[in-house]
């Protein structure tokens, strides 16, 4: 890791944002959530801007140099390096709520399989529902949406953005075979909504006959 | 972690249980049973008083700071710091039985699936049971009562301590949806009583057709 | 760890086994496979004694102390330690057949699923049968016998000894409800059975509609 | 670990590459892919050679002695040292296309359950299938070929060289009850395609009723 004599404000955000994003790789890793290179991962720099992954690297694996600054509209500042190829989705969400400070995204099993088979996931009577913002009382349901999957990001963004127009979504969206966008106002808000949502999840692949 | 430069035998002792209860947390959070910031745990502090995790932290990620003193009544005796939501089902175990000395809460996708779906887990014939109290011969049947969740505490607390005071409990019993409260006279016995009775649900998940 | 100054041939070779046994328990909680204070393990000292885990303990958590030296009618040969409830059946083993080095006893969700539900089971067409002994060919039947379970030991090992001088076994049987006996001539080659069984076992699990 | 005082070019690149198999190994064994002394790993040293672990180590647990030279026939160009059983498959494939630089091999319950159950795994649908060599659009499916299981490896890797040259592959293809061969022009490269379709393989397994 790079050792730099003077920094920056934002640079030294940018740092502690890194090496936060890196702990959840390694962490989300060993659950089986982003294996090979899937899953990117993202965090709100200022008003403009977000650090992101870039391009093609191991979630579990990640270091410093793996992330880039890109505008809200997707667009990488610094020349030669290539974004991971979902940043419109990311962009997204940081335009369309302010308050968003991170976006995860990751493949696992149980994602993978629900979105495959249902229209929209449905939860209802989990107490870790109450993780997710506005709900109180885990007696009523919350629908996940699942987005069929495709290959044009910005098609892909443009209907999710359609979507909340009209829909609040419980801070979460899946989208078919691919797996699961979640975010918060932190990276640690973020986190803790996939580990509750990937928990749900895999109690609903069970959820049959027990 | 604070070196304080003198302490108190409470104090000590209260460091003691809040490093056993970190080292907990670290181990069921491995195990997927504290996802999120799910899960509560509690050691007692002499007979009227119990140390118990502040609300809202991860417990796999605890510190000796992540933790309070509670009256058995589940008022926190330190001025500003907010104990866990659940703090009454603890000081109600407490309360019920003075050899009670930890009450371990955890959310595991197999006791989160059986609570959901069975009024009553019954487990028979797993050796493990005897590691729960008053069990030599696993051939005979233990239930582990399941509440409905609720998310007025007191007047859950109330229904345990009315269904506890009619039906001996085999130091557990579930919530729907919600989870497992275990509890022993150490630290380590509700530990193993966590890893023996989450072992039997998940043989219970698998106990179809096999 | 204590570092004696000076140690006999055979005190070396008893760390260095409970070393061994020690790594095996981290490496086996892990998996899964010995929840709370479950299973057992011993290795073979010379023609006439064993080294054997002391009862209680956790053995995902052992120390170099938490292992006595027992003979082969399973007594002790230190004064005030109590070995392993199921002594007896390692043992058994270690009188029946002198080439046997190490038995290791564990509880998986498997093993347990598979022996509560099945008399014996049968294991065919897996490559990596070929860790048992005798077996060159995955294509031919392997049976794995199961034991009903029985907490008067000596009666079980006797049972056991009986099916013995009758049946070859694949230096492994299970106890319903109970758990895997797995053997070896050595620590190592016990445990890569002890992991080529539950591999098997878990795919048994699933081998259902697949 | 040697530390050699002097090393030419192809000692030190044959030491990197077993570190990252060494590595490779470790993580594998953690996701329980290479159960016991199951599985093996190689990579292309130069035109002609590789480096593969040699017979019967166990794949979590190797050092740098764990590996020896063999030529692209499979013999080891080291006297004494025997290879891993399976080399002549290794050699099959780096023979057969100049581009593969490393082969994995490994176990894994969803691979095994498939491989035995079925006479071909198709993939549809799943994101990660981009991973694969040549695959774009995750919508069209994607074989994977079972070749059913042979103790004569001779015999079996004329089979899959027969069935190369009429078919192309996806940089993989399953034995029955056996495991998953999978290659890449890298180590890396290989490894996220095993960790890609192992994931596939536990959705197929968990794809009933969902």
């Amino acid at each position: 890791m790079s050792k730099p004599i003077t920094q920056s404000p934002l640079q030294a955000n940018s740092t502690a944002l890194a090496d936060e994003l890196v702990a959840t790789g390694v962490l989300f890793h060993r659950c089986g959530w982003v294996p090979a290179t899937g899953g990117n991962f993202s965090a709100r720099l200022g008003v403009d801007r977000m650090l992101i992954t870039v391009s093609g690297v191991h979630k579990g694996e990640l270091t410093r140099n793996d992330f880039l600054v890109a505008d809200l509209q997707g667009q990488p500042l610094e020349a030669g390096r290539k974004p991971s190829y979902e940043t419109g989705l990311h962009a997204q969400l940081y335009r369309f709520d302010p308050s968003i400070g991170a976006v995860l995204h990751v493949h696992s099993v149980a994602n993978t399989v629900l979105s495959r088979a249902r229209g929209r996931v449905s939860l209802q009577g989990y107490e870790l529902l109450k993780i997710l913002p506005g709900i109180s009382e885990p007696e009523g349901a919350v629908e996940v949406s699942v987005f069929s999957n495709d290959q044009d990001i910005a098609r892909l963004s443009r209907r999710v953005e359609a979507h909340m127009n009209e829909h609040p979504l419980p801070a979460a969206y899946l989208i078919a075979g691919h797996g699961l966008y979640a975010w918060g106002e932190t990276i640690a808000q973020a986190r803790h909504r996939v580990e509750a949502l990937e928990f749900m999840f895999e109690c609903e692949l069970w959820n049959r006959g027990n």
